[in-house]
């Protein structure tokens, strides 16, 4: 029981001039997220950051240090834009070797594709001390570096290397949750969650309103390390609902 | 002309275990990006922070002491959860109020929705001190304090936030992009770019890699301040791939 309790924490560090710009829409948030819940790992911060060498060593070394995994996307690919592997070297006072496995990779992989270029070697290149993450999409491997996991900012890449480290990293009791959702304005119902989250000291709830249909409602999503008390709370607020002639919509609106 | 050199610069505090569980898929991020482009403001960086008081502090420092705005987005709603407010003043060393002109707008938008309950006046409180950012969607108004901004979760009303603030913040020239496409690997072009960029000494230029079609494809955006410096980049990198038999797609693929 008692290790169950231990909760793992995770950072990621978004690399990338593209969303700050608001040119592209960042996808890698929301699926390491997902995928880190199932781990049984809490998310607890999340940075994006541009492409330039201090602020990716500021937001690693900071984020490495206060959790038990960081993870960063993008920046690993083979062009002069893309500085991760340096800035992780440089944040983790490492050099940057050729890796043999991560070459002998590419030479295989490119042997049908027009051979090992410069630019591809440079797809070779990790902090020294690393181990890699397989990508089963193009070659070019993810990089673990301790507790620092280098990924890539392709969203369907970056999945192939979730993929490839599930089941692999430590983790916890899985932060459960439930939803529901009502018709009602959040401010009727204020006094309702805060006294309901107070009885159930495992438990959180958040509350997220919504317009539609010409009208005002909220989800109420109850989250708990414990399953039973996820139930019984979620039963509570369910029939405070009720006692306000409000009912509640099981899995949200 | 000198004028025109000066960066402004801001960051963003997404705050929300939402977003963090990996439940919401954040729409804040793209839009106060794309928003602060058109002022001629540079996002500088993100963070995405647990509903967690010494969290909220430690980012809101950290950023408004860094650049020139720091923008907020969630938390300011009635329910025990949203404690952005509390969180703010705490970081400003202030403390919190019943702002009378927040008042008077909840009372009014109250007025034929039920009345201005005890809930609901938890939406008219801010940091002492602080100025209001209308909001047409609901009523609660968006709070500036000095140079943060806090604004809502909901993307709708953020967006109508936004559109109060528009033209009303000093922000420098802004940054210009022009994007070309081409069906070619970038490690085959990542000499081209990075001797173009050296060329062009006040634009960037990044490259985004796809898969589509069966093929490799990537986009090249390239940046910068001064319109003549991007027309003419991005036309020595046109002719660059041109040369490789790779033909440029204007506005990319």
């Amino acid at each position: 029981m008692a290790s169950q309790q231990r909760i793992f924490t995770a950072a990621l560090v978004v690399i990338g001039d593209e969303i700050l710009s608001g040119r592209t829409h960042d996808k890698n948030i929301a699926q390491v997220a997902t995928w880190l819940q199932i781990q049984g790992i809490r998310l607890k911060e999340v940075r994006v950051v541009a492409d330039e060498t201090p602020s990716i060593v500021e937001a690693v070394n900071t984020l490495r240090a206060r959790n038990d995994y960081c993870f960063t996307t993008g920046g690993i690919g083979p062009t002069h834009d893309d500085i991760t592997v340096d800035a992780i070297a440089e944040a983790l006072g490492v050099p940057v070797i050729v890796h043999p496995e991560a070459r002998a990779i590419l030479e295989e992989y490119y042997t049908t594709r027009g051979g090992l270029t410069e630019a591809r070697l440079r797809m070779a290149r990790t902090p020294d001390g690393a181990s890699l993450i397989p990508n089963r999409y193009t070659g070019a491997p993810g990089i673990r570096c301790g507790n620092v996991f280098i990924m890539a900012g392709v969203p369907s890449i970056t999945a192939g290397m979730l993929d490839a480290l599930s089941g692999q990293l430590e983790g916890g009791a899985p932060l459960l949750s439930e939803t529901v959702g009502c018709w009602v304005g959040e401010s009727e119902v204020a006094e309702l969650l805060r006294e309901t989250e107070k009885t159930f000291e495992t438990c959180q709830i958040g509350s997220y309103p919504f317009w539609g249909e010409g009208r005002t409602g909220a989800n109420f999503v109850i989250r708990s390390v414990s399953a039973e008390d996820l139930a019984a709370c979620t039963r509570a607020l369910v029939e405070g609902l009720a006692a306000m002639g409000r009912p509640a919509v099981p899995g949200g609106i």
